[in-house]
């Protein structure tokens, strides 16, 4: 049994979602890991990660939209230290959840077909956004 | 230290919550991992995992309004390819996740008294889903 | 290899967050485990486990209003068997779940610098709530 870990970087565009499946599967082929767990941790509280469609942009425009509408900007927020789009990218943040854990199996993580791992980014500007990646397993 | 790891098959029957937690603790007493982790991913990006009270089937009737109402039907959405509930499904999927990661001890998932592990169906008919389960202990 | 486990016990004051960081890192601590990961499960369906800003309270008053607006009390529901707060609780535990794992090296979880690991009461009393700890790793 063994374990591996890094820091993944990652340089955001502003709202929207950004497909990181690639750069986790590099990492899981770099740890040797053929079966076991890898765990994501998103070291942000207005950025987050999620699993969905891997195929149609549409699906992540939608996604964003939905997520405007669920928790907009122009609500009255208490918290409002770093711009009308400070709370809201937290309550988004909130909703899609911060962490992932996903089995691997010969070598390969287990997702579906259609899903990708994808970094959310709830804040108006580019960000700069850390990823923490860890892997267990044999 | 050991692992073990399956792939579950569920035949849903459209919209509605299936409880699997019986299924999990099968695959935990199989494996014979008396303390460790297991972990659960939804293969899928328009079905979920979540965790809540297994006691009343109102709670489930209430959660799939709800969801609905989150994630309504008939709202404008890029993505339709598949029909007019494939949008809000993948929203669905993405309130709610599609991993869990759950404790074991004495060969026991640490679930709560109250609490059942479901899978969740967000398309309108039925489909066969899988959940990647992984554990990991001694 | 090494695991470790506890039961963390904490009371709630009503609705709102409570930050329990400080009891996970010291779980951690005496786990003596380096690196690895601890997974957390909160044993209830009507609080969960959420990662969000550690340094204004206001985003933590803002998130729990935000809570009400999307699972509102007085809104028609099929369960209320325990009053009104019942099935909203339940609704908003499974918005933002019920379980949480986080990558550990050098002894500290690697959770970012404004990242802070809450327990969220959904309840209109005060509780005693139970979330399972398990680490594993070296």
């Amino acid at each position: 049994m063994k374990q591996d870990a890094t820091i993944l970087r990652i340089e955001t565009a502003g709202p929207g979602l950004t497909e990181i499946t690639r750069e986790i599967a590099e990492f899981v082929a770099r740890s040797h890991v053929v079966r076991g767990v890898v765990t994501l941790l998103c070291r942000h509280t207005s950025a987050s990660l999620l699993i969905t469609e891997n195929a149609s942009i549409a699906v992540q425009r939608d996604l964003v939209t939905w997520l405007e509408r669920i928790a907009p900007q122009g609500a009255a927020y208490d918290h409002d230290d770093e711009g009308a789009d400070d709370m809201p990218a937290h309550l988004k943040a909130a909703l899609t959840g911060v962490n992932l854990t996903i089995p691997v199996s010969g070598g390969t993580m287990l997702l579906g077909t259609w899903q990708g791992v994808f970094l959310a980014e709830h804040r108006a500007r580019p960000h700069r956004r850390e990823i923490a990646l860890h892997i267990i397993g044999e």
